[in-house]
């Protein structure tokens, strides 16, 4: 790691200038710094003579977050690097292309997106994405079934997990979603106005069982090699094409937590449709399409994976036990509803908040969408090891929002 | 690795010479190898001036079982030596002392336990270890509390779990135990008198879900450092001293694992008292110390941890959260109970016996003995995901002796 340093766009460019398969001799480069700064820098690097581009991804050795900063491992680089290049081989087209990796610079060179948005803007801005539940279903089923015990060899899952184990960013995940949201932690991030709310949480025990259980799964099942963070800000997407960016988070845990992550984010757009549609019938359709987008993902993963299951499956007593693969399943769902509403309850009063919602300028606006997140958090919470059906978590969101108009 | 070779006698005492510590200038060594030759060699050095002895354990690359030769990593060696160290850290007195490690060689110097007996055989001559109960419940406790996230540092838990992916021996207990008794598999060995009885679990569904379910705890379910192969063979004993051996089979797995192990080793001996005992009042007899040893392990170990969670619980949510450590214990429990009859079915119709009921000469009474082990293992398993107190494996396994002898 000794030759590790933060590279400047000269630099950047004298690296991309190598990349003879991507630039053409006498290709005129030109980089800009397009990240955000906190965790990576990411340099686009296009040609403008042929019009071909890169994206160079660097991460930083400390996270910055709302003005805090701590150390973070560069390991993490491996990682996104060989989590992207699993997932590409089990999900082709649905990530972007790694073209290399460099360990001791901590960078990764791969395909540029710049023509798709990242998902969260898009939704903001009332984009549908007709192909999505499909691309995303897909994702979700290959490379999930193909990590796990079900469709993996079991021995070489275990070497696997070994080049998965992730601790520092798993300790954020821990600490900013299952654990600081339902204490008074230092961390917590809210408007005053819901102060109620988040007290609530502090003391809600029935809450915090169904939490505990559900971090507990987070801390414990091995299940598969999970992307760790699939919210829509980790989506880069148009009408036709979805791509799933950003795995820095990847370990080997329980699958609901990525289906759940992508759900979640789904219904804080729902909720924070209080402000961004004028009017209601406009408001209503948006959401009818969000609620049918979530059904269909679901909907279509399963099928997705039992059919795998069916032609791919590797354990002879998990295929051959009569009620199992059900069983599995049901499970699975009863996961996934849980971790979509813990991810939905840390955005409304934990460190990370998501755009869609704090962006509204109404204030009364804003609250109603934050009461409204959390009361849907809250419910799919306790719904969790309940469930037998995705209508289930459908008709909750429907009856909480019912009820919080009134 | 390349200085590996098994090792005859000379060249173990000259290593033993090395041991100053242990032998003094002028040790006259005698050394005998004592080993069963299918996995290990194992040397036993004693010095015939000083009394001073050790054993000095080098892992084979190969397992022979039954006659079959297959490869086997040496890495077990050190999976072995760093086990035995962290349980001997964290329950001192219980296991033997490792004196040095050598991974060229995969070889492990220890304390020598020679006035101790295996359990096993101690438990065919009728011995009684009324400090048993105390001994491995400490044990039990102590090493699966400490290296859980509840009593662990859960960053260094994960790095831990790394330092004991053990995919080799894994397998051996996954194929062994949690598959091929219920297929008709190549490995199976069962007297052909009870082939009904293998023939009915490969056709038993109901089992074959719960066998499944315990099946994908072991391979996904990483909650603690288990032994991973705690049955009364790898345990020395005496009326005052409990010392527990043999941990090649150690991997971060299902805290019920193991306790499940012991009350299955238990329970053959129970099972096989039929010829043991020549007068029922003293079959009796012997058969309530080992029901009494069972509910002993169970009540004290779920003491035990519920104070070291109450001392040294590291997780917060866990330990505030309304509920959570019932549920907990609750749950550990019912896997108790169904690795328990998981392990006793593999040592009636699966590849590894086990000698009380093998060497059981009177043929129908060995037969009474192995239908009685797998009417118990059955209902067992059949109970696991219902039962509630350690009371409910003590009642069935007396209902199912009854029945039995109707």
């Amino acid at each position: 790691m000794s030759a590790y340093h933060p590279l400047n766009e000269t630099e950047a460019i004298e690296i991309a200038r190598t990349m003879k398969n991507v630039f053409p001799a006498g290709a005129e480069l030109n980089c800009r710094e397009i990240g955000d700064g906190n965790l990576n820098l990411v340099f686009h690097i296009s040609d403008s003579v042929s019009g071909s581009s890169i994206i160079m991804k660097q991460a930083l050795p400390y996270a910055k977050v709302v003005g805090e900063s701590w150390p973070l491992t560069l390991d993490r680089a491996r990682i996104e690097s060989e989590a992207l290049i699993q997932e590409g081989k089990l999900a082709p087209g649905l990530v972007p292309n790694v073209y290399s990796y460099d360990p001791s610079l901590a960078l990764t060179i791969m395909e540029d997106l710049s023509d798709h948005v990242i998902m969260r803007r898009g939704l903001i801005e009332g984009g549908r994405y007709p192909l999505f539940a499909g691309h995303i279903s897909t994702f979700l089923a290959q490379s999930l079934f193909f990590t796990s015990d079900l469709g993996m060899n079991q021995q070489d899952k275990k070497i696997r997990l070994r080049d998965f184990i992730n601790p520092e960013l798993c300790k954020i995940t821990e600490d900013l979603i299952f654990d600081h949201p339902y204490t008074d932690a230092d961390t917590n991030s809210f408007d005053e106005a819901i102060r109620d709310e988040a007290e609530a949480l502090w003391s809600d025990g029935a809450l915090q069982l169904e939490v505990a259980l559900l971090r507990e799964k987070f801390l414990t099942h091995a299940q598969a090699l999970l992307h760790g963070d699939l919210h829509t800000g980790s989506i880069f997407i148009t009408p036709e094409s979805t791509k799933v960016i950003d795995p820095e988070f990847a370990y080997f845990g329980p699958m609901g937590f990525d289906i759940g992550a992508i759900i979640a984010n789904l219904l804080t757009s729902f909720a924070s449709r209080i402000h961004w549609d004028a009017d209601e019938p406009a408001r209503e359709a948006f959401r009818a399409y969000l609620l049918s987008t979530i059904a269909e993902i679901w909907t279509q993963f399963e099928a997705k994976f039992r059919a795998l299951w069916d032609q791919h499956g590797v354990d002879r007593l998990a295929s051959a036990a009569p009620g199992y693969k059900d069983d599995y399943l049901r499970r699975l769902l009863q996961d996934t509803i849980g971790y979509t509403g813990c991810k939905m309850i840390r955005r409304i009063v934990g460190l990370a908040h998501v755009a869609e919602i704090d962006s509204i300028p109404d204030t009364a606006a804003r609250e109603r969408a934050q009461r409204l997140t959390l009361a849907i958090g809250k419910s799919l919470i306790k719904l969790n090891r309940n469930a037998q059906s995705i209508h289930q978590l459908i008709d909750t969101v429907k009856t909480t929002t019912a009820s919080a108009k009134k």
